[in-house]
């Protein structure tokens, strides 16, 4: 690896931005992680299931920081119909995504019965818009289903719609695991996959007793994140980068209920002592410098060769390879510099009544400015 | 499973009762959990490797509840001699623990090369005092060990000391596997282990987002719960309970660095953001109680059958076939009622300074009175 390199603007093809003051705190964050392009999920509360409700929440992101392209989607939901994905189309929406219900943050709305959409991705393949998969089953432990072979028992479903609609375009979010890299490639040119920055640097490990590295899907073994790292160095377009930057206020990290950010005694309330762990990691202010991080670890560790990390490869990974796969451009010509571990990770992302921890908070990564 | 039962004083056969505050905070609870003998884990700070050390940990313990048997072990050190070991047994002390570096609370002095050891071990095997294992090797990411297999990678270790020392008590503490479960079903009977109550309840799922349901070794898939309840059920003395009960205080469970029970303020202090969760679920209060309403669960769940909940089945896991193994018996003669589900666990026990949460806080379980 060099010890700098100049890149076009980042594209970020998975981010989470929330509202009111928790995205006030995350949006002028995306640029400092050299991102001028993201694609923005709909898990609000409630989500995003109307054309109306996507463009007045893209208004809002736009009011925060209009020098960044927000992607919207739509969440899917029995209440999206072909005549919803038309008007979607004419709207510049360009995605919809779906959330197996009550795996991760705000899918409580989800969808279980993919056939049942099944009319609904005709409409799409016809005009084009993306399909996102959060790729897991919902837990089961009666056969067997948990956090670890979720994305694995998910598979199955990709495949089966692939084969249904081979020129809907799809992409499984997130994959986290070496069965997922292997059933994207088996898919056609349709189907692509994001990789997070933190599944480069993730295993199991890592979130057992680490609030701060707990997501969904949880990192899962050494292995698999070998083969997260070969994929996106020996990507020619499949595989892309989306950081699944998820912020949550600390207080939810932490599961210590009560409100964001406000000053909170550990020896009293009850929601203290039952509040769960809100699942997500927050990269958005480091989402370019992350990854070169996780390769420049990679190829300490030997799991990836030094050489195949050329310029060709970080232009397409963070920005080229998905930016085609949504047939958007970037007409800015914006450029990164990117030098090599001299940025220390901030300890909070602080806005009105919420602090946010970023991932590897106090560890060295690298820096990223605008050309 | 009938609605009560009378039973024999519980025997924990596997306890971490601290020191100091904290030890003053759940001693009193020991017998609340419907045992009377308990086995004491030497992992204190510093570990207990001397026989001074134990003895004066047991004064501590019985000044603070006296009514209780309190059965010493040594920490498993290069300072334990064979000549220790003798002086060991005069002393009365039960056993020796040996802790994989790193791997749990307060390990850091532990062992990791067991053939160093075998000259203890031989004076142990001659003097009848019992090895406890925590069976885990300590993660190695390059060979693909992790939390998840850390147990399984460890079972050669157990069969290879059994093999060299086939008379030697061996008891493989706190098993999570089918895989353990089998390995020692095959060892002689000089090998047994140990099930804790949270196990028999928790799986992956239940500690991914939920501190105070992580523990070393980690709960693992339903089928592990499975073999661990089957394994419990069928027991005829190779498997008994020890519930490693391991309380901590809340503020180092939710990460919060700072001192045990004061008030914080969660906007500030860097330790407070990077402070990792300490690995341990409380247990104590609740002992014997928690292992019916596991059995309850399974029950219900099919995992076991009904008719396998033996008076003599429960006479024998909850305390009977550990005090053979370790060849102790119950002068007392004090016996528990048992009565079903009408009981609900406290938010938490609290000390000078210190609060800690016990396992299903706020959820029902059996009443355990004393009769």
């Amino acid at each position: 690896m060099k010890d700098a390199y100049t890149l076009p603007a980042g594209a970020d093809f998975h981010v989470h931005l929330r509202d009111g003051a928790m995205s006030a705190a995350v949006v002028p964050t995306i640029r400092q992680g050299g991102v001028n392009t993201v694609y923005v999920m709909p898990n609000l509360v409630p989500p995003v299931t109307t054309v109306s409700m996507a463009l007045e929440y893209k208004s809002r992101l736009q009011s925060l920081d209009p020098s960044v392209n927000y992607l919207m989607t739509l969440y899917l939901h029995p209440s999206i119909t072909p005549s919803v994905i038309r008007e979607a189309k004419k709207a510049g929406i360009v995605g919809v995504k779906s959330y197996p219900a009550g795996v991760t943050t705000n899918s409580a709305s989800g969808v279980l019965d993919y056939e049942s959409f099944y009319h609904v991705f005709e409409a799409m393949e016809e005009e084009g818009l993306v399909l996102n998969l959060h790729g897991e089953c919902p837990s089961d432990h009666k056969s067997g289903v948990t956090v670890l072979n979720a994305e694995h028992s998910f598979l199955p479903t990709l495949k089966s719609i692939h084969a249904k609609f081979p020129r809907l375009k799809i992409v499984l979010e997130h994959c986290t695991t070496a069965a997922a890299v292997e059933a994207v490639r088996e898919c056609g040119d349709s189907v692509a996959a994001t990789l997070t920055a933190h599944h480069l640097f993730l295993v199991v490990d890592d979130w057992a007793g680490d609030v701060f590295n707990f997501c969904k899907p949880v990192a899962k073994l050494p292995s698999d994140r070998l083969r997260l790292l070969q994929a996106l160095v020996s990507s020619t377009g499949k595989f892309f980068f989306g950081t699944d930057s998820a912020p949550h206020d600390i207080s939810a990290k932490k599961g210590l209920g009560g409100d964001a950010g406000t000053t909170t005694t550990i020896t009293t309330t009850v929601s203290m002592i039952s509040t769960k762990t809100a699942a997500g990691v927050f990269t958005q202010p480091y989402a370019v410098a992350y990854v070169l991080t996780a390769l420049e670890e990679a190829v300490e560790r030997g799991d990836i060769r030094d050489e195949d990390i050329t310029q060709e490869l970080l232009e397409g990974v963070l920005g080229g390879f998905g930016r085609n796969f949504y047939g958007v451009k970037d007409e800015s010509g914006e450029k990164i510099v990117l030098k090599k571990g001299s940025e220390v990770v901030m300890e909070s992302v602080k806005g009105e009544g919420v602090q946010v921890v970023p991932f590897r908070s106090g560890k060295q990564t690298w820096t990223c400015d605008w050309l």
